[in-house]
């Protein structure tokens, strides 16, 4: 029986919204020996990256620990633990991601209100608090902290400190945050947070790393209803955290040590210099692009810094332009996520990505694509290199309404 | 902040009831660069994964994919996506897993009705049609192809026979079958079907393959209540199957580089000749303890060849021979599953790993230990010499009824 041939997969530069390209370091980490689940080697590996999670994640109680799945199945693990059916939930959304959350949150009987806004804004705190107000007995209350759709940082430190005399939890979506911008999930009182291994971290997709408040464990604890026993968090914990473990699935090993090495990059760096790292080479693409004529999906002030979304002019294919910088250039961006997107492309740089020389060859190419064949945005290059003009003298420190606010969260502190 | 020092897992033989040790070539295409989930190159290695693991399964028709989970949640997805709340599933088991599709069952609603045999038994097929008999309304059947708990194998093909006339949908759980047992999913009218990846097929732990049979998909068409997200099969074909792609996670992009290159190595062996291999290693070990006065937990005509459940003889302490088997020959073997587990050790041949090479790897190394510490069975190394004596004249194609069943299946077709 013939086989088909061996892979030889393209070399990518992964600028679009994840996955990033995971550093050697990692890749090189999953050749090591593989080690069975049930190895006490294994575990001391499981203890050494709950810990390195915890201070990634900035979460010294309750539980942390990564699940086996993306980023989606760690909404999913939390909706299933958070909610029984007839809660309510309230979930700010404003863009793909929080629209799932919503949907999964359905899925699971869950009276859902959404407190919605326009793609590219943040919905205002003030209209969360009001919807938490109409619903004073609303059991959980979901934020997407970095709207991956849209580019879209959301003011989470805002938020928590009004919802400290509640005792609705408070669930954030980290999936494009945690380890690329300013997140201290136990400072906070985030009640459950979830993220992936494959964007600012910089290790390959596989893995949700979440993190869990003991108000949530609490809550899971005292439940009436059961939950997907893939997801259930208080059986993981026995395998995870408990010792001697107790079985509940093979884990992934090989993606365990990737994490592993991924975290232990993160913390040689330094979680403020990364933070720093990411919003300096956001904030840098953001600035060119503005500079070049385009216009950012995200509304000033709210701008994240590993993922941008930039509106495709008018004239312009924005898949084709997709098309030709994988192809003639070897650098994959996003388009928009979803049926009503709007023409969009979603420019990511994070994790090992997150570097200017790295904004510069996306924007190089995306420079020779649009001179190659299309129209460029105000009117054509002469025009780009005019409006690029009046931002640059900002300089990698300036800030003005009209440029990225990627850059104020972390520089500021 | 100073992190971790980096891994350094020590070299094992995987030989316990899984992960077994991927091929090289599958580790090394884990290291090729990665393409992003949204790239049309991966959906070209999505089709052929697809279209391998048809192969492997003997699913021509119906849904064939890779989930993003291990054999449990395998297992959860079929349930979830299979069983509505009311419904009535009846199971057969005789071991953990068994119990496990059961438990999980009832945690999605369902009426279970348990038909159950004694640890080491098959559940007989005629009390299994009895029961379908006595629930006519069942919407499923639930089977263990392979047993990984007490390494029995169920006669399936025999089963299948009988059920061709009934509406009752069958679901069977491959995880230690797919690819080192025979097995034609689509030929017997298996309706689903979960595997894992880590132990027949040779690569790591991170996906389930799955094959769902046309029926059950039209019953999934049909049903009322949702079912989670992640397990959404009808979504998931959305982004595995259908072209252009529609977004549902990111997937695990490198476990399906390795996916592909093991069942690459799958296609390559050629699979009777796999089965036969499994067969021939799993059958030896199973002379040998028998020969050195060891008992077997599987009733002999039922024994499965990629995993031997052997019961700890009287006054071991099985616990402390497998300590030492890892930490003085690098060899892993496992140990009961569950709270109620007899005293038992659970050897795997499985993958690359099965081979009379390294059955015999294990069997000095068990007798290495044995003789250094702990009493063999049957009165010491001289009985288990004597007994050894009466088996091997059978020779490797031997048959008697106290010798291993494992070796029928595939050598008699």
């Amino acid at each position: 029986m013939l086989a088909l041939p061996a892979l030889q997969p393209s070399e990518r530069l992964l600028c679009g919204p994840g996955p990033s390209n995971p550093e050697p370091s990692v890749l090189e980490a999953m050749s090591r020996p593989m080690l069975g689940h049930l190895d006490p080697e294994l575990h001391e590996i499981l203890d050494e990256v709950v810990e390195m999670l915890r201070r990634v994640y900035g979460m010294p109680r309750g539980l942390v620990l990564p699940l086996h799945c993306t980023g989606t199945a760690g909404m999913e693990a939390g909706i299933a633990n958070l909610l029984e059916p007839g809660d309510t939930a309230v979930v700010a959304q404003s863009g793909f991601f929080g629209r799932r959350i919503a949907e999964i949150a359905r899925r699971y009987g869950a009276e859902v209100v959404e407190v919605a806004a326009e793609l590219g804004e943040a919905v205002p705190n003030e209209r969360i608090l009001d919807a938490l107000d109409a619903h004073p007995d609303a059991r959980l209350l979901a934020v997407v902290h970095a709207e991956t759709s849209t580019g879209v940082e959301h003011p989470l430190e805002d938020l928590v400190v009004e919802l400290r005399d509640r005792e609705t939890l408070l669930m954030a979506d980290c999936v494009t945050s945690l380890g690329g911008v300013r997140l201290e999930v136990g400072s906070w009182g985030v009640d459950y947070a979830y993220s992936c291994t494959q964007k600012c971290l910089a290790a390959p997709p596989g893995m949700s790393p979440v993190a869990v408040s003991e108000a949530a464990l609490e809550r899971m604890r005292e439940r009436r209803t059961p939950v997907p026993f893939s997801f259930d968090l208080l059986l993981l914990e026995r395998y995870w955290v408990d010792r001697p473990v107790t079985y509940h699935h093979t884990a992934p090993i090989l993606n365990i040590y990737a994490l592993h090495q991924a975290l232990r990059g993160v913390l040689d760096e330094g979680l403020v210099r990364r933070w720093l790292r990411h919003d300096a080479a956001g904030g840098h693409l953001q600035r060119e692009l503005v500079g070049r004529g385009f216009e950012l999906l995200a509304e000033p002030g709210h701008r994240l810094a590993p993922l941008t979304a930039v509106r495709v002019p008018d004239g312009v294919d924005g898949k084709a332009v997709q098309t030709r910088l994988l192809h003639e250039h070897g650098i994959e961006i996003g388009g928009g996520l979803g049926p009503d997107a709007p023409p969009i492309w979603r420019i990511g740089l994070m994790g090992r990505n997150a570097s200017i020389e790295t904004a510069d060859r996306v924007l190089e190419g995306l420079d020779d694509v649009l001179s190659a064949g299309e129209r460029a945005p105000g009117g054509g290059r002469a025009a780009e290199r005019h409006e690029r003009q009046h931002v640059l003298p900002l300089g990698p420190g300036g800030r003005a309404d009209d440029v990225p606010a990627a850059g104020r969260q972390a520089a500021a502190r």
